[in-house]
């Protein structure tokens, strides 16, 4: 029997799916699985972009162009305008999802062996692609501590060397919720700038910030040349399965490498991008809405978890994550406990372990992340039924030992 | 300004699609474009497919399983069933296109620097896949003499090293409308097994058959550790924007790693996948009707070139591609000519060159890919204008020229 490649060996799998064997074992024996585990949320697509889908007259489901059809990279570009990004048509690469996106900046930008500098804990599936493209991450460590705040230009510079290639910022962030201010990206700005790399940032959270204003990297003008930014309407319109994202870059240089990529897959889906365009129309009504809802639930995700002894979590800025501290020695092994061997009046949860957001496995050892993307009742329910696991999980944690450690 | 990855600047830009430029210009000049340079069939997607999607009734559009819906999975295992190929839903992996099978594959297969044999000229984003995957492929030439048949054994054996993981095959073929019989298979699978190698076959044309009957090398029941097929909708069902494709092995192993690299980009399209359930309804009606239409146009293409001074041409026994011989000394130039310098009563044709088909660019310089997607009557108008244009061509190459070369 032929060997698989190491590479396809040595990949991980999702921390985000890796569970699901027994998730849907816990299903096949009735019970019920409020999922925290996975960004999907549970807001509606807009009524009126599945309409649209719903009444498409066409009758061949043709190629379209390999950058995405025309009049949606139209509507992209002119939807950036709320965030002064000044773009035209041709900036805007419609892709299968953001995860393409990811792909497509990987390899236009880097080598193989060629370095990108990601704030950790970062979304997990970073480390598949840059795995996939034989780019290697180095993580720069961000605590819990203090809200996983991004770290000092110094700290960014000290890991920059000869093979260093990109910085990789999810802002708002996944896992950590977190929102980096105009100040500390224009800090950054001048980092990248000074040692010529890229700057890449998946801004899919963008919409979903509750305090404080969100500011888009493609916003300055000067550096243009550097930025490449990832977006997706899997969140921002809830269309999760319809496989859209967009990798945006003023760069034409990259744009010539990038359209050369997306030549080799001929095409984004055709429905899903008819969906998108048809997002676009009345998209601030939609969005505001969707955000109000996740404003309550994070408050009511915050309340109902500031009421489990020694868990430990922090009020997140943007996003619908956070990462939590729980009193056990190994997250992962408690989240296939709650699958496996527990329930409460029929229910259990789903969590991300959140050792896979990082390279160093053993810093996220105790932690999870949690998705507010069920409605409050849920919510309720799923923190309730968390706290019940916590308090009868064999392994748990005493506090006494937890303040010694 | 930072520079792209050297990769990004090496990738081909797809031979299919480099000359779109110069076709939108004839468009904007008012001329109509024959396009004979893509697999893009005219035939209609099946209709009830299409109701399908109109009669949606979801409400989120949300992530799906990353190896597809089981529905569709379960569809796709009966429907090979019709060539003996004895699928377990687990074998399926539905994936966004056969692009990204291929990539799959050949990540899950092989390492960087291993070697996949292929005989050419050969599909080619075959280059561009294996380029982005660091996968060196070795080309085995066959000929346009004797119709592109598959080379023997011992050629395939005098090109395996150390690092060959695998033999990589189109059948039937693009761009050549090939078809490799049993017997012609069942010898490969010989230096398969004993050079423990994977076998990929895309048999994405193989309902394409238009003299002999088709086999698939997933009938080959001892080979199953071996075999690994790519397959998609895109032609049998005329869904080329739907971008749904599958991932077909029965080796477990290879399919764990499958699955990790399929979780990274979460899910394939939702509405496709609807789409594709829908096409395998009533499947047998619709693809005997498609495929007298390609046999009558298979007809008409080579009865109309045959009528073409110093074009040379043979019968393609598969698929709906061709590849002639034109009287010209540089078929890329000549193409690019059709399109911004010549018109025939309003029309023109876009043809692809052949030599991007090819590892050796010499070998096909003389070479185009004819795709006869367009119905009997615009193909007999296609070839006409192309008679033309050859007629007319300035750097048209004499008879006695050719004959001495």
């Amino acid at each position: 029997m032929p060997n698989n490649s190491k590479r396809g060996n040595e990949i991980g799998a999702s921390p985000i799916r890796s569970l699901m064997p027994y998730a849907n074992q816990a299903k096949a024996e009735g019970k019920h699985v409020f999922h925290l585990n996975i960004g999907q949320p549970d807001i509606e697509t807009p009524p009126a972009a599945l309409e649209s889908i719903r009444s498409l007259g066409n009758d061949i489901v043709a190629y379209g162009p390999s950058a995405g059809l025309p009049s949606l990279r139209k509507k992209v570009a002119n939807y950036y305008d709320k965030f002064d990004a000044n773009l035209q048509l041709e900036d805007v690469f419609v892709t299968t999802g953001a995860s393409e996106a990811i792909l497509l900046a990987l390899v236009a930008c880097c080598d193989i062996g060629d370095e990108v500098i990601i704030p950790e804990p970062f979304y997990a599936n970073y480390l598949g692609f840059s795995h996939m493209s034989s780019v290697t991450i180095r993580p720069l460590s961000t605590h819990f501590e203090n809200g996983f705040a991004l770290p000092s230009p110094s700290e960014f510079e000290a890991l920059i060397n000869s093979r260093t290639k990109a910085i990789f910022l999810c802002n708002p962030g996944n896992p950590t919720g977190q929102l980096y201010q105009k100040e500390e990206l224009k800090e950054l700005m001048y980092l990248v700038k000074k040692h010529d790399l890229f700057l890449i940032v998946d801004e899919v959270y963008r919409e979903f910030c509750y305090d404080m204003a969100f500011t888009s990297v493609l916003t300055f003008e000067s550096m243009k040349e550097h930025v490449v930014v990832i977006d997706s309407i899997s969140k921002v319109f809830s269309s999760c399965g319809a496989r859209i994202g967009y990798l945006i870059t003023k760069n034409r240089k990259l744009q010539e490498a990038v359209e050369k990529y997306a030549q080799l897959r001929l095409c984004p889906p055709y429905f899903g991008q008819k969906l998108a365009e048809a997002c676009y129309e009345n998209a601030a009504e939609y969005i505001e809405k969707a955000r109000q809802e996740y404003i309550r639930r994070r408050e009511v995700l915050y309340d109902a978890l500031q009421k489990i002894e020694g868990l430990e979590c922090y009020f997140p800025q943007a996003a619908f994550y956070n990462i939590c501290r729980l009193p056990v020695p190994d997250a992962e092994e408690f989240c296939k406990w709650m699958l496996s061997d527990f329930e409460h009046n029929g229910n259990t949860v789903m969590l991300a372990p959140a050792n896979g957001f990082y390279s160093n496995k053993e810093i996220g050892k105790n932690q999870v992340r949690m998705a507010y993307i069920l409605n409050c009742e849920d919510l309720q329910s799923a923190v309730e039924c968390l706290g019940v696991a916590l308090a009868t999980y064999p392994k748990r944690m005493t506090l006494e030992f937890m303040n010694l450690n």
